[in-house]
């Protein structure tokens, strides 16, 4: 499928909302105003639309594949990955000190929406290498960080992220992977992975493994996890990869979607492996890195939501179908069309917004300079959840949407809409599950009594006083003193539509401010408080319905009405 | 993937809620009471279960072939064909005059729920060929109904509809084919028609096509197209196939999934055919059978949800993940486990109610005895596009809440969750998408002046006076005035709205009724009222808001926002 990158979209939300112009004016982004960014994102799109989208539908066609022992990546992947790598986008925002670019984790995300819309099955192997630098970065020994970063930034080699074990999903904390000192210094790890992405590939020299696991004694839980280092070839001291550690690829799934992403079943077998960070403190450093790693998952949901919505506009003008108003005009014409591409544009454009004002709050969080940092660290924590779920969740109701301009169309596979759709509905399931965002939200979000959501509440009030929004905010404030003040299985019971409400009233005050600084905004900023914000009281009616009604059902019982 | 048929939900909706109890008061329907109704259904349910779902895995993996221009089935799907033919279920509902059973269509419809929940792609052959039977028996001349429907009454032959081409989706009045009289009563049909469901296979020794067309001088649009019927073997007077016909298999789509379902790209080149019903009249024959096939939609949706929300709460009692409030047990004990699931319950619920409302009511406005007929068919005709449209979301809504109910593991294809999404996303599609049900909704099934909504509307009023409902009946009675108030352009930019409006409200009132019937189905009633149907208020908000905000919105302009 052609792919065009919605730069111009992109630059007015980091912009006129997001607030990613402030970024310029602070001593560790100087150089990171409106010039650069336009310059460096028009390169993104450009690599994007040449390079990744070509490769999309072979991805998806041919899949990665394992052949004796070793995965074969896709016709096309290993270009994408090298023009990438070229480009020094594995490195945007590192530090310089090691290769990177040291540019605003927002310009990567703003790369990343574009790298997802193009092909999303490639872009969760920059995904994960990003990460593993950021936890390098802020975990590793010296050596480690001299030795391997300038590789990942460079894209030389890619990273991954191995927690999940059978019996070990949602629970990180269940896993039992063990690691045994080897007396050198080094760990032999030994235990089984799965849903390894980008476990194994042919498109760089080697792979990176951040590997979760046990050391004896090592108390039980969450509590008794360290983080270690397991790369699949042994590095020499001058980064020439060398002996094959014990690392093996038992299998590759079968999945519905992201063909072409690699995921891999692991053993590692007694596997070379380096302590990153404290014992047993590697949970805390799996976070500081999946926190990024979750709001680049947001972007994935973006990519795709611009990518949808792309599709289905240029389907909806092309096609004609039916008397339209103005006689036989193209479907885009007709009023439920209409309905259907007005809600796909004011999703995908909330969607984009609250995930760069996170990525932008993020970055001021980082930033020693910035005014205000720890209240920008924590809006960023606070709406890192949000971006996650919502930016996913809309990904795929717009890929569902898009089928369904495309009508009979849509559900042929060669059309693109189908592929869109089976690709868009794994970010609502990984980097934690959107159940799991909702809970982060009512449980460690609010444990600060409230203070980063009424801060953005107050944010909010100050803004547009458009009835619809007003409305919207009471809601979303009465709710959170109910969350507040309600025990832990209530406000679970709720979780999931307090997200929402958050997410829909975020993103529409984000598009009103839109709307204030350029009129061409304004009817989509219009439609979204007129469409999508009365789902806000509703959201919320559901959010304070409690556990009990819940708990009434008797979904355990096999022998119950179901 | 093991199925077990809901037949208990089926008799409870169909008894305490839909009203089917008073079909066997019935002189049409005499035998038909609730004995020999939980008889027949409980054949189905073995037949479901031992003969269909067996096959589902097999279809989707295998898919249906064409080889050397002949379609091959997946293997156990001539098996799946030869049971239901066995059991008489091809003829349930038809006429016992040729063979048929005569017993109500809502029994067909609870056969065509368990067929479709245990085997999606398979359950359309008896879909179509169902439907065909109806057109033949209200259309077709007598020896053509005496030669044709034993032998599909019987499921010795098959049948399918060839409305679609390129250029004529949706819009069945652009359609091209053209229909030449031989001048001995014969017509030759040459055209080719897409998207033409088990139009071709090896499960039945005759496919049987209703094929629209244009005769010669007709005029323009929908008011110059015929209805023919064109057999694969052209049969003998004693029925025998005999000379093949002229109609190719030029191919079969390659679909997101009912992968075991054919769909044909068929040329129809100079075939032999014979006129159906009036010259001209076509389109309003094919119309008689296509209400009937929407409903037999709708129980797709129906039997897909059930499939889904049997399949994850059989999975949420397995699995055990992180800590629930009682220790370690699975995670159906988490709260937001059980809203995802309780979510699925509830409108898998509200969809069969209304399902099996709008057949018991068919079935009434068929009854020459029923009291009160024309209401009957009035209400039928009503419910039936309320039916297809939400009842294939809710079928689509819960396979998608399945998947993340499974998290990583719905992603894997082995799993079977994948499948259902992707089989469950057609029915959203065909026999009419869902946005032009909603378009009948407000267009032909309010041009009564709302009498039938109103009916409908009053007779809820007599139910239970719970607020939620009442609040819900409020909106819903504003926003039908609204409706018939406004122009065409405001209704339909707010009909896929109103459609929901109407369907979570009636759906949550005949389910007050069930919890009135039976106490132990009050809790899903409660969870339904507090948690779905506060969506109605927001539904009747964006249903009002009318065309201009949409027109607004510069979709048609590339250059544009998006």
């Amino acid at each position: 499928m052609a792919y065009a990158a919605p730069l111009r979209e992109i630059e007015f939300t980091l912009s006129a909302m997001a607030g990613a112009d402030a970024l310029g004016g602070l001593a560790r982004f100087a150089e990171a105003g409106p010039d650069l960014r336009a310059a460096v994102l028009g390169e993104a799109a450009k690599l994007c639309e040449g390079a990744l989208a070509p490769a999309n539908a072979a991805g998806d066609a041919h899949g990665a594949r394992l052949e004796n022992g070793v995965v074969r990546t896709a016709p096309g992947f290993a270009a994408a990955h090298a023009a990438l790598a070229e480009g020094g986008w594995y490195g945007v925002a590192a530090d310089a000190a090691h290769g990177g670019m040291g540019l605003p984790h927002a310009f990567w995300c703003a790369a990343n929406e574009m790298i997802s819309g193009a092909n999303l099955a490639f872009s969760m192997c920059p995904l994960l290498t990003v990460g593993h630098i950021e936890a390098l970065e802020a975990h590793a020994p010296d050596w480690i960080r001299a030795l391997y970063l300038p590789k990942l930034t460079s894209g030389r080699w890619t990273g991954t992220m191995c927690l999940t074990e059978p019996q070990a999903g949602s629970d990180v904390g269940a896993l039992t992977t063990r690691a045994a000192s080897n007396d050198d210094g080094t760990f032999a790890i030994t235990g089984q992975k799965i849903y390894i992405t980008w476990g194994d590939h042919d498109v760089a020299e080697n792979v990176s493994h951040l590997v979760l696991a046990r050391t004896p004694g090592a108390p039980e839980g969450a509590a008794g996890i360290s983080l270690f280092l397991a790369p699949k070839f042994i590095p020499g001291a001058d980064g020439a990869p060398g002996e094959r550690n014990r690392i093996k690829v038992l299998s590759l799934e079968r999945k519905l979607g992201v063909h072409g992403s690699p995921t891999c079943t692991m053993a590692f077998e007694g596997a070379t492996a380096w302590l990153i960070g404290e014992e047993n403190r590697g949970l805390a450093a799996m976070f500081t890195m999946m926190n990024n790693a979750r709001l680049s998952v947001a972007m994935q949901g973006v990519g795709l939501a611009g990518a949808a919505t792309a599709m289905a506009l240029g389907y909806a003008r092309e096609r004609r179908q039916g008397r339209t108003p103005n006689g036989a005009g193209p479907i885009v014409e007709h009023a439920e069309v209409r309905r259907m591409l007005a809600t796909m544009c004011a999703r995908t454009a909330a969607a984009r917004a609250v995930a760069y004002a996170c990525a932008v709050a993020g970055d001021m969080g980082r930033a020693e300079d910035a005014p205000g940092r720890a209240g920008w660290a924590a809006r960023a924590a606070f709406l890192t959840p949000i971006a996650k779920a919502f930016c996913t969740d809309v990904g795929f109701e717009t890929a569902s949407l898009n089928v369904q301009v495309h009508g009979g169309m849509g559900y042929i596979e060669d059309a693109g809409a189908a592929q869109l759709l089976r690709d868009a509905r794994i970010p609502p399931i990984y980097e934690g599950t959107n159940g799991i965002q909702a809970l982060d939200l009512v449980g460690r979000k609010l444990a600060d009594g409230g203070e980063a959501a009424r801060a953005l509440l107050a944010e909010m009030a100050a803004g547009s006083d458009a009835p619809a929004l007003a409305e919207a905010r009471a809601a979303l404030a009465a709710t959170t003193d109910w969350m507040l003040a309600a025990g832990r299985e209530d406000r679970a019971a709720g979780a999931a539509p307090y997200l929402r409400a958050w997410a829909l009233t975020f993103g529409a005050h984000l598009m009103a401010r839109g709307a204030a600084a350029d009129p061409s905004f304004a009817p989509l900023s219009a439609v979204m408080q007129t469409r999508e914000l009365p789902a806000v009281s509703a959201l919320c009616r559901e959010a304070t319905d409690g556990a009990a009604a819940l708990e009434a059902l008797p979904l355990s019982d096999a022998a119950a009405f179901a």
